[in-house]
């Protein structure tokens, strides 16, 4: 691991030439689908770390920068992991039908093949080349949590590690690899910190899975941005 | 408002042709330093419209993109916004004096220099060519939330807010734009709901100056990566 900062595409991101990348910034946040099938090869050291060092140049709340990436390679720790996962999704998929949980977007176009591919990311997690715990240390929360790690502002802790965790899909996105933001672990959370020795304070913030993508990255398909967008008081458009 | 998506920077992104908007990712990622003190010159309405459709390009829980962003730009709005923010800002500030709670991070460099430049935001809030207040509508958020409008998820829920921030935030440096991310007015968020308009069970996740920059952007200093990324275990690195 002392070489990775070598690699040209690491080198010029970080050796004062960080421009020039070649990856750009707008196709990356269009395209930047959720992968659910990876091709089985391995993502290369260099090409993790410069993943990870970009999820790093995210804001948080008093730039103290409180967090930790777990990688998980090996099918030892994986498959804990997927099994603790798969046990999450089909408590969260029992609730979601018990209670019509979704009964507000479960007529949109796409949301039938969505939740089909969550399925079966559930189902073959530990097949994913690369698993990543995002971590959120409250002991570097200061004001925002407890001693006990309660998150006593939640508001600007989640600010301080999903800026990070979106820099770490987008800068995936450009070099190539594919990636899906899940927080339905929180269920058994407890338990998945066990299995890679996380202490009590550190909050499993979300799992990402890395890989490179069996299909090919395409643009995402969302609201039209007239719909969401205000001027100067809510509801007024700029159709106005 | 009917014209924006014809502006070249902006149809670059969104006619198929999303790929060349010549901003290179990484380099957006290494320089979205917080920006704090602005230029007067407004920020173009098109260059505003492509940097929030960037931000609705973000994953979200159940991908029900349950986020609105409320544009404020006049005098007559940003005054009690700005008046508001300061308030909360005073009282975050007497309360960290009194706790001591920033006594985990005080020593470091750029500290001091950090909170003199947020007191200085803080003051001068109203300047500012441009408010976002990026929102979370809890009535999207299905399981996440009550009818009341209170977060029974924050992990899910706020994964589904400041990706999107994120992006707002890279888009907005890409196209020259300066932004910070601030969540303080926190404290006094029911009554900046007064001021725009919004409703009570939808929350404003970030409050987010915008506009040129008087400062050249700068890469982002950081941990080292090697610190904050362990490999199948808690503090196993790979350097092991």
């Amino acid at each position: 691991m002392t070489d990775w900062r070598d690699a040209p595409d690491v080198r010029l991101a970080l050796n004062g030439g960080y421009a020039g990348s070649g990856a750009d910034l707008f196709e990356a946040v269009y395209t930047l689908s959720s992968v659910r099938r990876f091709h089985p090869d391995p993502v290369p050291e260099h090409v993790l770390l410069s993943i990870l060092e970009a999820a790093t140049h995210a804001p948080s709340a008093r730039n103290a920068q409180p967090w930790y990436f777990v990688v998980v390679r090996e099918a030892t720790v994986k498959r804990p992991i997927a099994a603790l996962y798969l046990s999450a999704w089909q408590q969260a998929q029992r609730y979601a039908t018990t209670a019509n949980a979704d009964a507000d977007i479960q007529d949109r176009p796409g949301y039938a093949e969505m939740m089909r591919r969550v399925d079966e990311l559930a189902h073959h997690l530990e097949d994913v080349p690369v698993l990543i715990l995002a971590c959120l240390d409250t002991r570097q929360l200061g004001p925002m949590a407890d001693s006990a790690g309660h998150i006593l502002a939640p508001q600007s802790a989640y600010a301080s590690i999903f800026p990070a965790v979106q820099n770490l899909m987008l800068a995936a996105r450009g070099l190539g690899v594919g990636s899906a933001l899940t927080t339905v672990h929180s269920i058994v959370e407890a338990d998945m910190r066990g299995v890679v020795g996380i202490p009590a304070q550190v909050h499993i913030a979300a799992l990402i899975p890395l890989g490179y993508p069996v299909r090919p990255f395409r643009v995402t398909r969302r609201k039209p941005v007239d719909n969401v967008v205000f001027f100067e008081h809510w509801g007024r458009t700029g159709k106005e």
